[in-house]
């Protein structure tokens, strides 16, 4: 039985999350795929989740290159977060012959190309489920499942923060700033929501969607988004008025020339519309194809196991494709 | 570059859609392969149907066997329905080493373990995304993107007939009969709706969606499975006051003692559940696993092109991995 080495840059949310599922779920996944594998090295220097993890400390290092060049090491999952150094690292680990999975949706979509280029030249992968919609297999499908389709539209409710804020002042007519605060100490958002709130996070996501769906790498900072700070309670109420709700929408499709159309705003929604029944920190991707027609993907976006559950798919993905 | 043949049985409305999406797509198709293929013979004898889709008719044979035998063919699409001769039509494609592809839910319910073990037997793929859901691609994403779960639970709406019937009956207050018969006129509904209607389509589904989210089968005839002929405008009123809608839900869920628990029946749905926003012609799989938590897909379950959609994904999931 065909044995992998993986090897984790960061014990936090995500990171840990990833190491729980390989290992609480090792029975199912070894049965599936037919192959085994360890965790055989962890970059971590916070001691507290080394330990609230049972992970060996043995195989804990606080030098990155015990990993990226170790020859027994598979594949790597990057579970860092920011764009630097986690996108050398990703680089080097590629030039060196693993595997790449990774949940950083800034450092993919700032370095798309590039990625895919490396991983291309060394004969190896980079897989990014968990970049959008966190569990949600969104990606797999439209790269997979949906690739017979020519995509005409690409909609997202990408951000559970802003979801979550937006359902709360639209359903239960509550205040921004305290729904905010209440997001805050759920867990939902950030001591520091700018990234959330701008859009920032969510013009990342939509431009490894586009990248995906239509083939065309758009960098997040040429999007045109609008976040939800400007969103106010007349705002909400007009919106109702017309059966609609307000929810922060990433948007990208094909206009008849042939070109990409593509933004990031509040955009009210009809009650009808499937997009207008994911609430709270639920996302959804709404994609059109030309032979699909309409389909959505709906789940958590966010979160350690629901993102650690697109990172292990991916794991699985490329232990099946390179066992054969 | 790898060239691939491909056989199809049938051009009915799905064999014809998968012929159109692949003749019409090739350009994008080849572009994200890496592949090239070509459509070299197909099963037929409706000579208005090969005329419809252009259709060379120096590809067309009425002879079963210079498909499944011919050692050229790569691929195979069983598009005929039924379960004989399609079950052994499938296996003796499998057994000369062509990969099939396939949208019978009624054949692959009532031969799955067979028609697996003869694939894996010859080193072949059988492939089944359109079996459940149309166009969804809820099977593979059950089998690959959330392979790393323990899935505890699969609910679906899984019949547009009967979803659109209980829709038009519980959102536009009208009777069975006058719904069918416009079911009937639209072509969402056979002219014998029995195999809709009482949830013999939806059992055939449930047994597809166990075997690959559970790993058990259960033959479809031993799901319990009530239809929809027994709603009456009454117990849509009585869901109403509940705060419910009824659908027809196929679920499938873990018990304590670790054994399944499973039936087809209608079932009130709260407002707030996403698949109460699942109307008309649509179908949905929610699926809850022990990583992902909830997670659903929505979706065209039927017609032409959303049902070609799964299946031109199953055939390029083919061509990338036996073009390594």
């Amino acid at each position: 039985m065909k044995k992998f080495n993986i090897g984790i840059l960061g014990l936090g949310t995500v990171g840990g999350g990833t190491y729980d599922i390989l290992r609480d779920n090792k029975d199912i996944i070894m049965e599936r795929t037919g192959v085994d594998y360890a965790v055989t090295r962890i970059l971590e220097i916070n001691e507290k989740a080394i330990a609230a993890h049972g992970v060996d400390p043995a195989i804990v290092t606080q030098n990155v290159d015990e990993i990226l060049t170790d020859p027994s090491i598979d594949i790597v999952v990057e579970s860092l977060g920011g764009i630097e150094p986690s996108s050398s690292w990703m680089l080097k680990a590629l030039e060196n012959g693993k595997s790449v999975v990774t949940p950083n949706k800034a450092a993919v979509a700032a370095n798309f190309d590039k990625l895919q280029k490396t991983a291309k030249e060394h004969g190896v992968q980079i897989r990014i489920e968990a970049c959008v919609g966190g569990g949600i297999p969104a990606l797999t499908a439209i790269t997979e499942a949906l690739a017979g389709n020519k995509f005409t539209e690409v909609m997202g409710i990408l951000n559970g923060t802003t979801n979550y804020i937006m359902t709360k002042m639209g359903d239960e007519g509550l205040a921004y700033a305290d729904v905010l605060k209440d997001a805050q100490e759920k867990g939902f958002a950030e001591a520091d929501p700018t990234a959330d709130v701008e859009g920032i996070d969510v013009a990342n996501k939509l431009s490894i969607l586009m990248a995906l769906a239509f083939g065309k790498y758009v960098p997040p900072t040429e999007i045109p988004t609008v976040g939800i700070t400007g969103v106010t309670m007349d705002d909400i109420a007009a919106a109702k008025e017309k059966g609609c709700k307000i929810k922060l929408i990433a948007r990208a499709a094909v206009k008849e020339d042939g070109s990409l159309e593509y933004e990031i705003k509040p955009t009210e929604i009809p009650y009808s519309h499937p997009l207008a029944g994911v609430n709270y920190e639920f996302n959804a991707i709404y994609v059109t194809g030309n032979a699909v027609d309409e389909v959505m993907f709906y789940g958590k976006g966010a979160g350690a196991l629901p993102t650690g559950s697109a990172i292990v798919g991916d794991i699985i993905s490329i232990m099946r494709s390179e066992a054969k």
